[in-house]
């Protein structure tokens, strides 16, 4: 049995509690070994060192194979964490130095989920997409500055950068997702009415790459437009590739509508496999329901699932997806544990 | 009785029928006469003459006391029409030339309305809330541009520039609006763990002007988070003041789950009143149904109504209000033309 080196990045509030049951479930699962190192990161390290990614520590991250993560983040408001420095320091420095370009988000309505749409939209068909979303350029570059700060003539800058290079080796993958499922469709989401540079790159590029994919059907839509089709529509939707900020308000609203973040998984991945990929639930840190027993993890389960895909164990992804979607149509109104939602998931494994 | 100078700018597609029953309406709504000028502006004129908004117009517009809008736009993907010529050409440059930093938008789930959120949601309470969007700041700014274009190492930037006075000035329009509303709440809505620098400022006004309004409850949330509670629970906003394309992103959704963008109005506003403010409906000139009366005409009267409460007729205002609100609480689903619906709003007022 071959044996892969995972780092697992429990975090803060609900993450330990979480990753511990999509480990429980990996475990059970996965055809190969884990040898897992924990790196202990986030709100509750900085807090204690003022550390928040020591480079000792991510050279060592870098040599893994692939990253579990749980949840990162403070109590909200909190006056010793700066907002941005766990974001900055940590989840976007991972994406960035990992050059985890695809951002990917599965969204679907599971059987058993409550969706805040009315039947009249769900009824329109199944909710089954992904959002591929860039992960290492646009605003999340952190390119930006200020003058004059906290005068009345303060001037603040955020600039997007966007490269045919990284534009490029997303929408390939976006492409080569959407020619893989059953649908074969695309849409490119940006404003290009508006931001006329960044916007003509991604639609040039969308363009150009899809002539290596002539069964894939390409659509372009404005952001303000996808808001409205995704509350009215959702089901139009098939692979959605689109930038860092888009990516981020798109993926939001989906996991809304497929039944809350409480669902949501994710992974940050490398497709051309420099370095190790990272997955992670969409949700956040919870502090206030941490240690509790009383967060959902089925999300950090199914970032589990993208984990083993990601690796080539597409048949394993797929018993623990089967195994969530089972237990799902048969949740009932009885709370759970994490822990006993863990055990339930694993079993059916 | 005084004479109010209306510029009206119908446009294109279905833009020209809208106008002319808010038109209609504000006739028999308001207080003061209207001497309208009519410009002809849009995709049409474009196409056949080559401009967009020649210096003159735009001289002349700046003259009136406010200007009533329809729809601009060609047909979609139209080769002859580059992709952001009349947004940038026209509607931003009429934003940005008449200093219309007050994008306002009022979001009401109307009686009898369709919205795509399902009874749990909407059972919440009632949603009712304004989003004052910041107009000629922020990515809108069109400080972009492009190097090796066309090239495998093209690189791409748009900027979002953010100053004080800019911030300040929405922000405080923004308090004022919440401070006259009943639940005087206010919400801000940015991405400060990433934009830092102008989260910062957006944030740090905020908390300056906070202290001119102590009877006004603020609050503050990521564009993410927000998408996700205007999907599950919308009833919770009352006054959300952002940024530009976070406000163009916010408002579309908010639309859509108040009934469709059918029913969207808008105000360009220059509170300070240096330059006539602007009033239109959020859809666009939907070329497909145009000159066939099919267009549903609510957005652009209730359009009117914001127009003749900014130029100080509130009673007026709130008559077309009402007069909207007893017609769509009637309205069954027998189909009426773009004037039958236009008639039998002005009856009412
Ligand atoms: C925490 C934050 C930096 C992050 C983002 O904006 O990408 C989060 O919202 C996400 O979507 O993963
Ligand atoms: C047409 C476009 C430039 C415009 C915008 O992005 O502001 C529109 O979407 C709007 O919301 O008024």
């Amino acid at each position: 049995m071959s044996t892969t080196n995972l780092a697992v990045i429990p975090g803060d509030g609900i993450g330990p509690e979480v990753t511990a049951e999509a480990l429980k479930v990996l475990e059970v699962a996965s055809p190969v070994k884990f040898e897992q190192t924990r790196y202990d990161l986030g709100a509750e390290r900085y807090l204690a060192t003022g550390e928040v990614l020591p480079e000792s520590v991510l050279a060592e991250i870098k040599e893994q194979d692939a990253i579990l993560l749980g949840a990162v983040g403070g109590k909200p408001n909190d006056p010793n964490l700066p907002p941005g420095i766990l974001e900055r320091g940590l989840l976007l420095k991972l994406r960035f130095e990992l050059a985890h370009y695809v951002n990917l988000r599965p969204s679907r309505l599971f059987p058993g989920a409550t969706s805040p749409l009315s039947p009249a939209v769900l009824d329109k068909g199944e909710i089954d997409f992904v959002v591929v979303r860039e992960g290492t350029e646009g605003l999340y570059v952190g390119n930006g500055g200020a003058m004059r700060v906290g005068t009345p003539h303060e001037v603040a800058t955020e600039t997007s950068v966007n490269t045919a290079y990284g534009v490029e080796r997303v929408v390939r993958d976006a492409f080569a997702r959407a020619q893989a499922r059953p649908r074969k469709k695309l849409t490119l989401v940006h404003k290009t009415n508006v931001l006329v540079n960044a916007g003509s790159l991604w639609w040039r590029i969308t363009q150009q790459v899809a002539e290596e994919f002539p069964d894939v059907a390409v659509d372009y839509l404005h952001i303000d437009a996808v808001m409205i089709f995704l509350a009215t529509d959702p089901a139009r939707f098939d692979v959605i590739v689109t930038d860092n900020i888009f990516g981020d308000i798109i993926t939001d609203l989906a996991a809304a509508i497929t039944g809350g973040i409480g669902l949501a998984a994710s992974g940050n991945i490398n497709s051309s496999r420099e370095f190790p990929s990272m997955f992670e639930p969409v949700h956040g840190s919870a502090p206030d329901i941490a240690g509790q027993q009383k967060a959902d993890p089925t999300a950090a389960i199914l970032s589990g699932a993208l984990l083993l895909e990601h690796l080539g164990h597409p048949e394993a992804a797929a018993a623990i997806d089967a195994a969530v979607l089972a237990d799902l149509s048969e949740r009932g109104s009885a709370p759970r544990t994490t822990s006993e939602v863990g055990d339930a998931i694993a079993k059916r494994v």
